[in-house]
């Protein structure tokens, strides 16, 4: 993957209906908010603190995430969607297992 | 349960209205910011401080507790509904006993 | 009581017409912020700075208190009505003796 | 006085108009911001600071002070009629001599 | 003068049109913010920082400054109009010579 | 390049069409924050954390960016056009390779 | 130059449109921000940092610079007409040789 987020962003590849299925969580469209599930393809080096402190972002490369359906810009590559957000506001939960 | 919270995020499973009255507490519906009751189902990490600490949240998995209705984003995990939100500035009080 | 408040919240009890009018402090309907008294039932453990220093509240369990009238949430439990605030932000003075 | 303020918050009862004019200063109807002369009658703890600090507050029992009008919360004790205000944002200065 | 400033206030008297005509200085009706020039006739003690250090202000008794014109509040003391304003975020400059 | 931004500033050269598509990478005109890429010409010294310790941008002269498409303020230098924008808030990524 | 501008302000003058050209840099009527060139007249000793530490600008006596158009507040002395503005967050950049 060729595009490197800065700060706290992320890049997040948004899952297919299909593929959300298999988990086992449905996002329903009526949620209040519009969660949405995806897998991480590039995280940020983190927030730096007003102490100076640089923060490591929860997720890692690789992780399927539960983020916010509206946050984030849209970026095509290769064909491909992406979304970049912000790691601490816009992902709220791992999917495990 | 197979999802993790990041951050001060919290996993509600919301209790039905049976559950709730059986401990006494009733929500009105003509409240003034709508609280609701549910059990915690897993719990972040806490929020990162400007001084870089870490700030573990007050509840615990199995606590229930009354939150903000309206707070929150809605997920559907294997058919239950449970509600993602701040354990900080959503979640009011734990309930004892 | 079997609630206990997170953060700098608070349980407070609404003092009724009768009990206020006691200690000889009355709250006007015109008044411009609409206080209300009320006794302190629960306190939270209070409001974590960003230096990581956890600072407690000023009132204690048993205080008569005049808070803003519109702040909080309202909780019924057993057949009582509470109200759930900010501690630091909703409560105005403590009432003595 | 059996009213303790909170916080940086100060109790102020205001001046009638004569008692005013005696001071030589005139706050005039026409003023952008009204403010309004009061004599300080009780004084909270002070504004806790993020580092852990508390502030001192700069009035004490029995200043005359001026303070902005439409701030603050109306309190009735034993018929007199009192203002609880922030005392570092709401009060202006101090009328000495 | 009878009138302390309290915090980073300071208790300004503004200059008649004449006066400021003679410094060479004219500030135009037409100016977007339209600032005012006037005397420092009395300065509070300065603003605290979250560290717990006060900040004195940069300007003292007698100084000729630049306010903005509809900052503060406007009074009057034995005849005269003063205005009292934040020494930080409405004086712009101090005018020389 | 003779102009020097300040503090976490940016001066970016907008990518033609034909050189964005190069890289692989497409921004959709129906994205929803509307991304655009450009080339990094020149970068400021950094932030000033409250700490007063300097943050020095994630960002180097020769990178290619997404930056966001409405961010900044439009520059032309000897006929060619140029953005300058805050470095920490509106470049989302690098474009490696 | 008899005008000394407090904290973080500086006093542009403004360039005339003959004198912009000659550096070859424009900025269009068209831009969304609507960049302006001037020459720094005086500069702030700085802002001052919650920690106490005072910030120096990174602008000097004597430099062009581009600032924001809408920003900060016009006085004209001695028949010439500046700009009083804050050097942080209105000035953009700094044009070289």
């Amino acid at each position: 993957m060729n595009v490197k987020p800065l700060g706290a962003r992320v890049v997040i590849k948004p899952l297919e209906k299909e593929e959300r299925t298999k988990s086992g969580i449905v996002l329903p469209d009526t949620a209040k908010e519009k969660p949405q599930q995806g897998k991480v393809i590039a995280v940020g080096p983190g927030r730096t603190l007003e102490s100076g402190t640089k923060v490591e972002l929860e997720v890692k490369e690789g992780d399927t995430v539960i983020f916010s359906k509206y946050a984030g810009t849209e970026v095509k590559i290769d064909g491909e969607e992406y979304i970049i957000l912000d790691g601490e506001r816009d992902i709220l939960a791992i999917v495990q297992g």
